[in-house]
């Protein structure tokens, strides 16, 4: 019996019929999970064990990230830490909502080691040293047009996404809360110690981790590029130098001032920033779209000031390129194989791609 | 260049020496993630392209469970569904806290397909209908008693544990908290709607899942066995026949009455429930230790209910066995690769250890 049919009667049997495509087979030559950073609080007093439900003298470990990994055969030198967006989890990167191979498999295809992260105050990583109010917020329909996927309930023309009921229902139940409120400071601090752990590797950020992903690279040396889907929010600039904040239907977006110091660490590095399509350029009184407006408004200022400053910054929005359809989640969108070879590309050709010695 | 010193040296480049066994090169055949159950909430209202903010005629997703799956090559046709216990998730089976692989990579090596969830409000399953107040809990002193890795702060000799300061680091940062109120029907929902998307399958629960684990098995007649780890609550019984509850040190563990009908159902798989080292047999006021006491005791009960109206079930305390040390994870103890062995032979001694076809 070859693999192939091995396969096919295996997932025959597994009743995964419904997935119309057929797993090639992967070598994996490590895989497993850690947590990386975080912070140790003690409460006062004395640990009791007749009553140790009273947390007099207990400690608490919370605010560290959460890591699975898989290394494939023959892989590269630099690992890709796959880092989830607002409202979402490690499950973002993994099998698409219509069943597809996410990037972390197709990254694993194209010999690299995945690091796939929750990071911290979220999914796995759910400990937090703040505490939250956790309550169900009725905002799929937010996510629809904010996410562009359209605008609800019409898909847009030519979206690169399954109109399937069952996949936007799969696409919304990727949603996960915060366990603690969203600091750009701890979630960094997280992913650098991460960084530190692995050692040399490539972030790929996804809408609000594009902020933290450049605060980490700025803090840990061994951020040896970034590639940011659609980055959303913490647009840093230099204090000496800071553009203008832009209004529009979905509020104003504030640039963030840090020390010209820091802003200079990131000229330092290959960074890619990428956007999707049916984003507006005028205008427009529909939140979810004006929202992306301003933003990708910034990103062409953000560019501009790391590439005045000596840097290597692209900004490729994919309709000018001729890839259309892109939602907010280019990298699981129907195209995500054609947005994994573009990524891959990318990196060969900053001179990143070499192979593990 | 071979794939062992290709692993090594993927190893020492990518800063994991510390793990100080090889990895074996694993083939697998699908891999992928997704969620199953749950429920969807409207809230009234019109939805308004405008200020999607409001919640207003907006949808919720919740109360799903998230697996995680991967199939090695030449798959048995039962794959393992395994089920993290309370303030856990799905890293619990994944790499132990010393490093060393956990039961989902030691299964994968036995050849079972393995799915590694996060139940309803828990982990990436984490949008919950119910609100929560999530505040950090400072109970590691509470987990290192009750989960019998010691009395704080001494272990207990001989113990199946690590010693070294980072492994109970990073065991303590697996802990995760409920994003909704812990309910045995909301999670065996869940699980049941994965084992209805995956049919036929093998249930492995820790701890507080022990109790849903049960039901899930009564609600589907696609589980086919279960292998319950240190069950910790949920004991059911048929309501025609209840045992007394048991009181201790840690408070008092009340069984759970169920229509016999449904008690029947438990009698038409073969279960094996296993409990580690270091329970006591005789009361204490150590709140830790005495906990066990009595689920331990109530455990043989339900057992012997469940064999009194025909059905297969083992209960095996590991130390009248001659294996001893073990902790509440017995499944991530150093001698979890012997303990995955005594589940994969008595799954196959249950003739449902076959290979897909």
């Amino acid at each position: 019996m070859t693999l192939r049919t091995l396969l096919l009667s295996a997932t025959a049997s597994l009743g995964l019929a419904a997935q119309a495509f057929a797993f090639e087979p992967l070598t994996i030559i490590d895989q497993g999970s850690f947590s990386a950073g975080g912070t140790v609080t003690t409460e006062p007093g004395s640990f009791d064990h007749r009553s140790p439900m009273d947390t007099a003298g207990q400690s608490f470990h919370g605010d560290h990230a959460y890591a699975f990994y898989q290394v494939p055969e023959a892989p590269r030198s630099l690992p890709l830490v796959l880092w989830h967006g607002a409202f979402q989890s490690g499950k973002s990167w993994e099998t698409t909502a219509d069943g597809r191979e996410g990037f972390q498999t197709l990254m694993l295809r194209r010999h690299f080691p995945v690091y796939t992260i929750d990071q911290p105050r979220r999914g796995r990583a759910g400990n937090s040293t703040a505490a939250a109010e956790v309550s169900p917020m009725a905002f799929d329909q937010l996510y629809f047009d904010m996410f562009r996927i359209g605008q609800w309930p019409e898909y847009f023309d030519g979206v690169q996404f399954d109109g399937s009921e069952e996949t936007l229902g799969e696409f919304f139940r990727s949603v996960t809360p915060n366990t603690g409120a969203f600091d750009p400071e701890v979630v960094s601090d997280g992913v650098s110690a991460l960084v530190d752990r692995i050692g040399p590797s490539i972030l790929v950020t996804h809408s609000q981790a594009g902020g933290p992903g450049w605060l980490t690279a700025i803090k840990n040396p061994d951020v040896r590029a970034v590639i940011s889907y659609e980055p959303g929010s913490g647009y840093v600039f230099p204090e000496s130098e800071m553009p203008e904040p832009m209004s529009g239907a979905a509020g104003t977006l504030e640039p963030v001032a840090i020390p010209d110091a820091d802003f200079q660490k990131l000229t330092q590095i290959p960074i890619i920033v990428y956007y999707g399509d049916n984003i507006p350029e005028e205008p427009t009184d529909l939140f979810g779209l004006d929202n992306w407006r301003t933003r990708l408004a910034m990103a062409r200022l953000w560019v501009n000031a790391i590439n005045a400053r000596g840097g290597d910054a692209t900004l490729v929005h994919l309709p000018e390129e001729g890839i259309i359809g892109n939602t907010h989640f280019i990298f699981s969108d129907l195209n995500n194989a054609q947005i994994a070879d573009l990524a891959a590309e990318w990196i060969e050709a900053k001179g990143l791609g070499g192979l593990a010695q």
